[in-house]
């Protein structure tokens, strides 16, 4: 009896201290972004795609609707590949908000020095959400909201 | 010994039954922002603030950065109150991605007969991300993204 007492404490234990232990760092999030921005600013996409979840979701100003799945994601954004090349990103102000294994990561973003193809270099501003799901230890995107920061509009489009 | 066997059985069954019994449904989501988009297109705000976070995060496309808290939110948009008619909103494909107590609801919105104050009716089309947490069985939204549906820039003009 007294073995079998042990045996339930044990559980017990562990539920509440895998919950109290858990070290999870902000930081861990940030750097996985600027990881991929990166890579991206470089003409890379890869950075993102290798930290995509199956069913990711997104949004951004060229999207007509929102984009569903990693298939479909990587499709819309391979042909961008090599094309983009950013001198410098400033990533203003990250804040990691999280619950769980549900981290939403935001900041408003600077691209720099931005080229698309071999067109005028241009500074873009972006407000940007990133939300992180953690699956077996592994921190991947589950949703990506990218838009605009005060985008001035032509007179009389409809957006 | 048999009554502290009992009493550490039933705290295990506890936690356990909790997970798996948690009748989470998405529409519950779905509901709370479909009826404060509504009162929004009355020209009511509150219908917004009652379900706000006290660090709720925000960006829209008048935001020059993110907006954080629910102090600086209410400020933004309590001006709004009263100005802006909606016709008829129309959410398209609402989906719920939920982890533990976090929920990222996401969807194409359409605005018809938009009209702040006394202006023309417009038609606008958003993309939208709303993260609900749920704290003491309550869904309050955490965090916002609205952006517009790919956006016709003036020439010349940097975002």
């Amino acid at each position: 009896m007294r073995i079998l007492v042990i045996l339930l404490i044990i559980p017990l234990c562990g539920i509440s201290c895998s919950r109290s232990t858990d070290d999870f760092q902000p930081d861990t999030i940030v750097a996985l972004e600027r990881g991929a921005l990166d890579r991206w600013g470089k003409g890379d996409p890869q950075g993102f795609f290798e930290i995509m979840a199956s069913d990711q979701t997104y949004f951004d100003p060229m999207t007509a609707k929102r984009i569903d799945g990693q298939d479909a994601l990587k499709k819309y954004i391979a042909p961008f590949t090599g094309k983009i090349h950013i001198d410098k990103v400033e990533m203003i102000d990250p804040k990691v908000q999280r619950t769980g294994d549900l981290a939403v990561l935001t900041f408003n973003l600077v691209d720099y020095g931005t080229q698309v193809d071999a067109g005028p270099k241009t500074t873009a501003r972006w407000n940007s959400t990133e939300v992180y799901q953690r699956v077996n230890g592994t921190w991947k995107i589950v949703h990506s909201h990218w838009s605009y920061v005060k985008p001035v509009l032509r007179e009389g489009a409809a957006n």
